[in-house]
């Protein structure tokens, strides 16, 4: 399948500066790979041809962190404090989650990545064959981790998922992990270090979300989050930190000289009161970023315009510095910057030879309006509202409200409310 | 012209409690009336039926503080330090805007609310009347109200702009307001104060945005902004304070005892860098709340879906409490608080006798799915893609990405790009 965009504006990324430029033309995508940017041949031979009608076709965002298939408890329990949300809500539910759960609000959460130009997910959550399928089958391209935790799963069982998920498809593969140094013994930890050491995998765990889980970790090993683990052999091949919001000064030396991504999740950390991330610092010291939703139990929603403006919104209050961590660092991280740390480099932006994972923006809203600065546009006022077509793998899977995935959507919103139901 | 909502979720309002409970059934209208709710006579006569396939329809979102013609600033200026922002790109602009531009202007900014089920703004501009023409031309209501300051206009010019606004139309209004203390000589203060006491209206100004606005007026007075502008008489009919970021014990005493607003402009205090506004205590002491966008320079869009998030998520990182600041009081402040601090109680909520102004919210979308709870799943996970509908005294202006404002959307961009292209 060869799709030809027409009369579009292309954004192309400069990795060396972090920053992006327009320039106007075609493009076209052979199989599901983007074969010509800006000028295409006469004789290319195109199934579709889209005509961008002057809109924008720009690199889908890359959500580096979250739990897709908590869908099912959005807006269940919220307002409340984080304890009482975790332990006597969330906890007792995602208990009575069965395998064929998990496949169908998998779906519901892909459905509404798509919604917001998200391409591809970076997900930690139960039964990763299962989510992983349930990407396949929709054609979204999903990197799975591992929650493993005291509570379920094993070190066995992790390297199972790792080369059942790595070899299911193009889509998917499986970057090793664990949930969190505050829910794992030392040994689990142990025993994940020695998986990211054997198949030479960069490790990624919840780090530093919390000040209470920091202070919690000195005292039981007299270490951060990030010392400990780094001790332990877990960044011999790079990895990195979801949340990453209370960081020590050594912490910022070790995600250096590791070369570690912080995936920051504003949305999930103001909705929980957790604080605000040192995105300034994190960019003044080099160490690369990228941006997740979380699940949406804690955020609620899965929208990467939302986690944009808080990112950077967010550090200018921290900073109290309306100039600090400008727009076009914020688009890095969410697209390039996210790709990277989810091991897609291929994944990362416009380019000929790269994969057609790319989104059309509707410039033609009045939010969009004037085109003073299409990036600051984006990421100050861009809503999903202006995703009007999302392509991944070269494969158009929603498109100006109309989703493409072989599901009817209202049979997997009956689902969702069915599964929530049986638990009330 | 009347209209018959069948198959809708209606959302209807306990003032007392500041909540919402939905019922099922139809919703018939009346010219600009809401005749009936829930169960509608066999013999309504309507013009249009509008099936909502079981899709909510709610009070329109009233946009308490903005600056709409500042569309033509968006994106213009961003990441900079706030003085070098307004001294430097905000204010040489605004001084080559002409009547003419701010009509055009206007509309691009009524638009966007339309986009964002906002039904109605409190507008701070220059040449109030002409902002309100082009809300009555495009059918949107707005209340006007002055931006006077020393830099131009005269207590005069905010009478007769009070006289001309407030006979226009239906749909427009005027309350008496001046732009700040730190820009306002006391001389026009007392003007102000005057004014509205002749004419038995509430005030309004910005008041309390930054620390140093604060800071400065304690060193010229010896008194907040709050304790100022209370001792000069303004607040004798009510009012209140745009942003009210940094307030005193005594600040709030005053707001209760004279029963004000604290109008929340939480983007623009993100984004600017200003600060987080108190809205627990606010809650806690029981002064009422609205909810505005401010201007699209400083936020940069018009979407109270993300200032709805900010309200709570903000408070909650303040605070340090993920319970603080529930969902329904944030929705509550975004409808009936707006509508009654504009002064606009006949468009507070979906009930007979009410003026028609209401939207539909788009349930069928990943994000509003699974149904555990409609209020929450607006204020957490809605945004500007469930606007299916904005209906303003009676009048559907906007339907499904389709304007009926009697304007076509790319005559408005292009007359946006021009108005900015002349000035850069």
């Amino acid at each position: 399948m060869n799709t030809l965009f027409t009369n579009a504006k292309i954004m192309k990324t400069d990795h060396a500066n972090h920053s992006f430029n327009i320039v106007e033309g075609s493009l076209a995508v052979e199989g599901n790979i983007i074969k010509h940017v800006g000028g295409v041949p006469a004789d290319f031979k195109a199934d579709k041809t889209i005509d961008c009608e002057g809109n924008l076709l720009m690199p889908g965002f890359k959500n580096a962190h979250t739990h897709t298939a908590m869908t099912f408890l959005r807006s269940f329990a919220d307002d409340m404090p984080l304890q009482d949300w975790l332990f006597n809500q969330v906890f007792p539910r995602e208990g009575q989650l069965v395998e064929d759960d998990i496949y169908w609000l998998d779906i519901l959460g892909i459905m509404e990545y798509l919604t917001s130009g998200i391409t591809s997910n970076f997900d930690m959550y139960f039964f990763p064959p299962k989510n992983a399928k349930a990407s396949v089958d929709c054609g979204f391209r999903t990197v799975q981790t591992s929650g493993l935790n005291n509570f379920g799963g094993s070190v066995e069982i992790v390297e199972e998922n790792y080369n059942i998920v790595n070899e299911m498809s193009d889509l998917t593969s499986f970057i090793i992990g664990f949930h969190a140094e505050y829910t794992t013994s030392k040994e689990l930890m142990e025993g994940i270090a020695g998986l990211a050491q054997k198949y030479k995998s960069p490790c990624f765990m919840h780090n530093s979300e919390t000040e209470l889980e920091v202070k919690e970790c000195i005292e039981r090993w007299g270490k951060t989050p990030t010392e400990l683990t780094d001790e332990l052999g877990m960044y011999e091949y790079g990895g990195g930190g979801y949340h990453c919001v209370w960081m020590s000064d050594n912490d910022f030396e070790i995600f250096k000289k590791r070369g570690l991504y912080a995936v920051t999740n504003p949305g999930s950390n103001t909705k929980l009161a957790s604080g605000i991330a040192p995105i300034k610092r994190y960019l003044d010291e080099g160490i690369k970023l990228a941006v997740g939703t979380d699940g949406p139990a804690s955020n609620n929603c899965l929208d990467m315009f939302r986690e944009m403006f808080l990112m950077t919104g967010l550090a200018k209050i921290k900073e109290r510095d309306a100039a600090c961590v400008p727009a076009e660092e914020v688009l890095y991280a969410a697209t390039a910057g996210g790709a990277h740390c989810m091991g897609l480099p291929e994944c990362d932006s416009i380019e000929e030879g790269k994969k057609a994972d790319l989104i059309m923006i509707d410039l033609m809203q009045p939010n969009m309006q004037p085109e003073n600065n299409t990036v600051k546009n984006i990421v100050y006022s861009g809503s999903k509202q202006n995703v009007a077509l999302t392509m991944v793998d070269g494969k158009v899977l929603y498109e100006r409200g109309k989703f493409d995935i072989g599901f009817d959507p209202k049979e997997i919103y009956t689902k969702a409310n069915a599964i929530i139901g049986r638990m009330k």
